[in-house]
């Protein structure tokens, strides 16, 4: 048993790791921290929990740390994480992630989008927890940056046919929806319940930080620069994310190859899944799961590939995937811990 | 006061219609038919009318409507509009029809879509009754086609662009998101409470009818065969449609350029609402009004325009769109007996 | 026309207020304030205002006041309004204030429930603007202390059958569901959307500060001191509260009794609705309206009177009472200006 | 390992078996059935199992149930398992049944509420699945008629109180309040979405047929005659049930000695939580749960014992009470199986 630590452990994120790895049969959850609630059982954060999980939230320790984790879930806004992970490191800790610390190689495409790296050589060689395309990076690396909610459901329906050479890898779209756990647990008007329900709307139209991360990954496995036109909505759910992916084929690609090629990619990995011709993914469907569904069409008319990705925003966006890139990391089969049954509603 | 007929009053547009043309000054809302609630107050079946409206539900009458109305407004499933128009028109009656039947004047198209049309002069006679774009034709025309919730919201961003020939016809992406009631009241699956809560989905992946309808319009506007890529989605709300549009500038256009554009394009026309720089719309905005609002932006990485509009999908998108027509055809302003304030919230 | 003013005119019910207002065909918004948004378009705030209402949010200031307004509603959080109003009384202005400041006449009622009060006389002397209860005292007061939601729709079904003596005063239960807008505009974990979403729960059980109001409303009425028992509920939807009372009938009461003695009391009241056997208000049927929809029946195993009554927490419940309480001071029709079509849906 | 099957494995509370069961480590889902969807891999109705659970639905048949199961949930509308309930029983198996078919010990009671009964006597001497409460009789039953969703979060907070005879059996009443899925998975206008949502509302107000359902346990329990005030109210969400009962205190009771009663009573049984003082459910804290939390308050001003109880209706509702139950009658754990981390929102 690998003892973990979820460092934050009281944001939406960080409670999905604790129901995760609270049934992870490989993982001893050892030691959870929360800056706000330290002192406090999970259980009454979220009283979900009660029964379940019987963890109290401690203040976050460096040596305690090291002392009772073999690894470290960071789930932490930006910029405290880059100032923490080194130290931990250090200490022989390997860390995953969540934020956006360690998701650049371009150190300099950080610094524009967020702020100054602190530590601009570990984010250059951390690996980028997109576990179904950079696994072998993730089996070995200290440091994981695990991709964001947006970037994961748009990279896995695109790389393997930018890889193939078969959609262009100009005047690429993603139109993405979220649901409104994505913005976290702390209020504000933007996610105040009366403002949201019943309404519907894009926001950071071409300003999302997601954009530079998903241009590092799909500039370097198309080989030419990439720039993604990315437009992010809010939808009035609580979780779930779907992403609509418009892309020109190249060299005659119909929609059953393009399913072919990424049926072929994603052979063997669990949680990808590419749907049948004529069937489209809802989030309900992936809802709870570590599972990406996707669904492939060629829009006749204008001669341009569609393709459909549902994830759960918090678990394949976050949670999930980050206890997959663990499950790589020990060497344990990737799925280990993420195969509860989920709610069928 | 020109007397006014409904024919489908109990739909969720047909009730619709009957909220506004109840509180219509120039219109008299002097007949409202249903086939399931002939003889029932329509309070009984909107309790929400209780002591607003006092109209009782009859059973469709041709006679009827030609003795006690000058202008009907049909609310039916496609299909049976077609059946019952043409004798209205005989009988002197104008009629907006809010159904498919007579949004084509390419009855080949309609037949493609839907099934072989049994009025087909009638039809290629009738005005597209997008207001603000072909607000001439309707004035004068004895049968209104009205538009679609979704090409409502697709052409209005577009048409202008297009006649200025500052977007390219080809590689037109429209990515739409409609709430619930645009399924309209009979239930199924689909529609069921808990299906559709807390769920997100994309439904007829390239292959819904309002496709053809845009395609028309758009080819007439743009002077060359367009192909519209659309893409409709279910978001979990009742009311509201938000359509996010891809189009390839030309000429170096740039976000100002499109909004001057836009904004001349409706200039004096109340219910078109081009916002400026950095604003978007939402849902909520639109909520219960007439309005289509407009934001715009050019995206830096892919030089791609950006058009984002809002509607109610029952208001402009059905209803409300429907008197703004009558509107036109009485010789009225076309705001008339669309300005209630509405509910902020 | 008189001139009228909404202090506070950027939280839901002064929101609504000012929708109410705008609407109004004898009454002229001419000054609203708001401390937050000051120099901000109301439409700016509540997009929804685009092109139906143009006025600016102004800071408070009393003397603009008294020049420009010949009554003042003040929507403030309570506190507040007991500190500006015994000016703007003596300025000449009459006020409708929708927080608790001036709902007691028991100022110590008032005290022991928020805190000590700063104008007791003016407190004692205004009327309680339950307008179909204390009409002759609202036409000619000086100060209204408009009533919360929860004893709206309380208060209502009660009253009535307490003055007619065929209910107990003793062992009244209110058990009341409101939507989230009920809390305000502020958020706070408590209204974030993914906290409140799919959730339903009760609050301050025993303690809300309705309570208080209540009683002394009901003891007054019944003239034997009541004890209500009140639990309020918090409903995943923005507006809207419905109320289920329970009551012990007296002198064998039956619900057909009950319901004569309802409508008796409400007759040519247009905004009580007592609803036929067997019908019961859902809120639905009343959003956007200033109706107040009651259903009645006996449960015959315990012998128990059910009261089910419906509201509009921000209409009803808050600015659309005020505005009627607005009406009856100036001598107007009580239903002016609140007549407006509601959304059917 | 026990072999287990689901007839009628595609409504809401079969999906629910299904999910539980899939994951249970002493039983193995050897058959589902559906009559619906005969033929159809269970993970083409509820795509979430995709993955997850690989078993295809069959229609029902006596004889493969009997050859293939040991102990087999009936998940049907109420009047089908009364006629194929009898017949497994002879042939062996043991039978949990989750509609109302076996849950009266008084047929009469039943043929009033429902229809006549076609097995009076293996109804008669079936147990009442209230696992907490009648887990003896149910650990040696051959057939348990698993509870209501309404009974059981009603029943729970009250009968440890009857017991003692510290509430009155008089003048108990249940305010309660269901999500939509409560419904089931058949459509109709009442759950349509445009209906349902944004909107509150009571049904079948003294009519429901859980009412008697809870009046026979409550009347064997206090040992008089109970006549139980019961309003069920629709909440506009999928999943979640929350009922607030009110009680006459006797002898004196206070709200820590209630506390303390029920404390005791549920000592050492895993899935009822009782709260500290000044503590309350909400739905969400036992969203995916078998538990049910209540909190327990004094009304001081009507000296009125309120319990608040809240509990998933397709869970400790439903589906998960009924595999409680099949471990208490295969002398397992009551636990077992139903210890899946919720998720945390």
């Amino acid at each position: 048993m690998k003892r973990v630590a979820v460092v934050g452990a009281t944001g939406y994120a960080g409670a999905e790791l604790v129901r995760i790895l609270a049934g992870h049969p490989e993982a001893e959850l050892s030691l959870i921290t929360s800056r706000q609630y330290a002192g406090a059982p999970i259980a009454k954060v979220y009283p979900a929990f009660a029964g379940a999980v019987e963890l109290v939230c401690e203040a976050f320790d460096a040596d305690a740390a090291a002392e009772r984790a073999d690894i470290v879930f960071t789930a932490l806004p930006h910029q405290l994480p880059m100032e923490i992970v080194p130290d931990m490191v250090r200490r022989g800790l390997r860390v995953v992630d969540l934020s956006a610390d360690f998701r650049f190689r371009n150190v300099d495409a950080y610094a524009a989008a967020y702020q100054p790296h602190s530590a601009p050589e570990l984010s250059a060689a951390a690996a980028y927890g997109l576990s179904e395309i950079y696994g072998e990076e993730v089996r070995t690396a200290k440091v994981v940056g695990n991709p964001g909610c947006y970037p994961t459901s748009i990279l896995l329906p695109l790389v393997p046919l930018l890889r193939a050479g078969r959609i262009s890898p100009d005047g690429l779209i993603a139109d993405a929806k979220s649901g409104v756990s994505g913005a976290g647990r702390s209020p504000g008007l933007g996610t105040h319940f009366p403002e949201v329900h019943e309404s519907f709307k894009a926001y950071k139209v071409g300003a999302h930080r997601h954009t530079p991360e998903m241009n590092e990954v799909l500039t370097r496995e198309s080989g030419s620069r990439v720039g993604l036109t990315f437009v992010p909505h809010l939808v009035p759910m609580s979780r779930g994310m779907l992403s609509t992916v418009y892309a020109a084929p190249s060299d005659g690609l119909t929609a059953a190859e393009a399913r072919e090629i990424l049926t072929d990619a994603y052979a063997g990995r669990p949680f990808v899944r590419v749907l049948p011709e004529g069937e489209f993914p809802a989030t309900r469907s992936v809802r709870g799961t570590n599972r990406c569904d996707i669904g492939v069409a060629m829009d006749p008319a204008g001669d341009r590939l569609i393709l459909i990705s549902a994830i759960d925003n918090l678990v394949k966006g976050a949670a999930g995937q980050a206890v997959q890139n663990m499950n790589l990391m020990l060497g344990l089969d990737e799925a280990v811990g993420l195969n509860a049954v989920p709610y069928p509603l």
